[in-house]
């Protein structure tokens, strides 16, 4: 197994760790367009190795596609931080292009490799990777709903002072403030969290969820990567050990929940084939209506998006 | 930390090979009552360390409880099995014997030790070894729970057709045919298995739980200890690592869902103190009914138990 | 990956449970010519999953072959112990007979398999599948050295009083009392054991080590299984992840050594083809002589399995 | 368990996201004096505990010492790297300030903790705290050998093309160019690595080593943080866990090796109580001379130190 990972910033990187650390595959590619950078950290996780006593070789290369080639599973994290004074339009302008460049190499060095999208904005950087790559949309996913879910769990574990370990929850839409949270499929070791936490704790824990990556940018100056990382280490992992794990996944909605032709965070059982079945939901009239405030929010953006490429030709 | 396994059959072998493997402890004394027994396997399972790279060592014993001494937590697994033509109330009084007599010795070395019982039958095992030890109920419970939901959740992972991770449930009441199903505590990545599993084909698989241990037996000719030696395990390891897990355990009910002395599955956050906090579900009538029929048949045995000791005094 | 152990006894429903925890594969194939005993051990290790949370899905089959279709290993643990009043040739004669039709039809199924034998006697039941099996010498081998290293790397760290992770060594030749030990081939973190250990002890775990398999039969009245089953495991995975492990496993030699024909434990790189490289250690005289002393012993078993299969035709 | 890791840099939050993970301890306190940072990361890190299923919670504080109050083993990271126009008596001045005052805060709340050094220059930060501390030498240590060896060793893994799993090596002496190093205790899987390894390879690979830190660094424009942290990590589990693993450790001399006060990197036996056992090799004259020279070279930066405190008083 050949695993590629494009971009060697935090997430990039972190993502390769946890890939080497668990043995996932035996080789990790680690990419990135500045030079030095991704050697450098591949040649760290493999200084690891004796330490932590995984076989897994990490092998580091400055835009040079020919060493991604025939990977089975590709993680996209390439693209900008929004920076002071850029509009939404020119980041995603901006990141759209990148994703589209990177998916472009990806794609014709590794034609049969399963990728996953961490770039943001997440839903419409899905959306971007998979038209260009022009493969089923199974293929093409986005990670999202994992990362916000886990935060949703640490809270939960927190307020319920338990182990972690004995949270599961579902959470729909896109990812960040256009999240849908699902209160009804949060569970403690299959107790419904209603019968646990009182609603105005849950109500002001899934407000924090919500904006739990503004959370870490205001203490940390930058965005996170720690759970961000390993959130897309395990979608590759479910893929490649055919797992079938049931995640919440970015991917294009063909009619199921009533919509179509659009990029949102649904559940899913994830294995060898990408996404082997799309798990629909009896959502209640509440719930499909934050469905549908997230379908127009991701809808708006993947039209802008459209426009400005159109503006380009 | 100092972990005891009293009995080293196959379950109480299992419990020690695993809490070595996870290294859960760094020392764990195996110890039986039959010469040269757990000094054997305690010895295999220590040459198995520069294999897997565990530095627990392990260390048997000929009903020697000096070596015991000052134990964190003690697994009793002794007990014999039921032989044909023995009667129910035969079985009792023999294992009620043995884990009367393991329950002083254990107390006498090791004082301040928690104590998990595995020995059947459980319920009533329990009860004997609680009243034995003179301690808080807190301190001393039983193993059927995480057995018997383990079962349920491979059962329900084949089902489904997912990973048996993403599978959550509680159940109550007594081990075995008394044993109270909850499928409205039963999720999936925390979507209800009713979303996911017809019916009937739920009924039947509840139904397989009940006579899991059954089902094993006939095939192999004697009881399982995969999953019974790693359950034990993994209370093991949420006691000593303080992790907080929610797991139904076997204990003595002092009011709690309406019951007074009765000793049964319930479930519980597990940490260093044993059990933390007693999880009162809201359970609806029906569920009430089954575990009030749980606990007719539990207080059956206990005051069998009663009749016989006060008989042989 | 697909996996299948023949023999559910001890060693091969340990080889097997040590698969599905550590994941090495997703699908584990456990199979045995008694009815049920395979299915039951599969399904109490597949019960064990929701615990400890692997994916690897167990299944016992009934000297069913079809089942094992397209495995990519093999380990072949099936065969008879000594019974008393047994000749040795006896032995030798019903194992033989058993591994050769376990091999027939192992290789009918997965004519790409490597085979992992573990049937006793070793040396010679390595040859006998080999030949059966028609395949380079590379891709059936056997188990022995891994098993008589870790033995004597648990008793050196008992000595030493450190951790079984620091312990190294390599030991060469046939298995039990025809072992080569290598005191010269042995450190400690990179420090030879011979600094550390005065030679009087050291002798004195060399010779408690070819007795190993010996001291655990005569403490529990059968023959060891957990290090015997991790061993084998551990072979598999370095197998099925390409590890390059270097680990003593008995093949047939072609000149290495200066010896031709013979099955010996001998140092090796073992990676996604079995067998990548011999590598050949630099004996000196007195090493020389007790591996012509171990090659003596086994090429007469060989011949005597030899004469008693021309016999038999 | 408690550990605290003060500095919050890459190395430090590497250090606490592998302790978590590992679930070394149950708590694991990083501390930073710059606002935010050190609550940022450990958050991220607590928020990856429902992915990767750990239990260890992570805490952050600002300059709070009284968070880390009670800690059983304290790892130092803080201190400044060398910016430019800065001489090495300046960088060596304000580090040990910045660990002089580290120290004292850590002793005042942890009295009884283990403390381990990560602060460069290494040697004389290891000499910095354990003066600081007052406490006894097997109790202040430094991190050096367990990161050169693990570079040298994955070196040596990709020369050999074999895991790095089977490569053992002890290296001596002081952190980078003064280091010691000693291919007569290298091994691979117990083999001597000069049997496996031209000399002149060989040579290369401990060349590399020596530099192994400037590689990097000119590789990403800062300093590793992957090896280092697990490297520091992989102490804390040694004593937490009283594995009595084998490392190459820094620590004061008084005597061995014919040396007396100096801090030095030799292999001890690292447990609960610290070092619980130095290691004496039996070294050649080649070799000692090697260690004079690093001696030597320590020393010199030892009395630079003490002259510049003397001066500031």
């Amino acid at each position: 197994m050949k695993i590629t990972v494009v971009g060697a910033g935090n997430v990039g990187a972190t993502c390769a760790d946890v890939l080497a650390y668990k043995e996932v595959a035996n080789q990790v590619v680690l990419l990135d367009i500045k030079e030095g950078i991704a050697e450098g950290k591949a040649l760290d996780i493999w200084q690891k190795a004796p330490i932590d006593l995984y076989d897994t070789r990490t092998i580091g290369a400055t835009n040079d596609y020919s060493k991604t080639a025939d990977s089975d599973v590709v993680v996209i994290t390439s693209g900008l931080p929004r920076k002071p004074g850029m509009s939404r339009d020119d980041l995603i302008s901006t990141n759209a292009n990148i994703v589209r460049s990177v998916t472009e190499n990806v794609v014709k060095h590794s034609p049969n490799a399963i990728i996953i999208v961490v770039s943001n904005p997440l839903d419409v950087m899905t959306y971007c990777a998979h038209i260009t790559s022009k493969m089923p949309r199974t293929k093409v996913i986005g990670m999202a709903g994992i990362l916000d879910t886990a935060r949703y769990r640490a809270f939960l574990a927190e307020e319920i002072n338990c182990s972690p370990k004995d949270i599961q929850a579902v959470l729909m839409g896109g990812h960040g403030d256009t999240m849908v949270p699902l209160p009804r499929y949060t569970t403690v070791a299959g107790i419904p969290v209603t019968e646990l936490v009182a609603k105005d704790k849950l109500d002001a824990i899934v407000n924090r969820t919500i904006n739990g990556g503004g959370e870490l940018v205001k203490l940390m100056g930058t965005s996170a990567w720690y759970a961000p990382g390993s959130a897309a280490a395990q979608m590759v992992e479910a893929i490649v050990k055919d797992q079938r794990r049931i995640f919440p996944v970015c991917m294009k909605l063909e009619g199921e929940y009533g919509i179509d032709n659009c990029y949102l965070g649904v559940p899913v059982v994830l294995g060898k084939n990408g996404v082997e079945k799309i798990i629909e939901l009896k959502l209640n009239d509440e719930e499909k209506a934050l469905l549908e405030v997230s379908r127009q929010k991701v809808s708006e953006v993947m039209q802008a998006l459209d426009t400005m490429t159109a503006a380009a030709k």
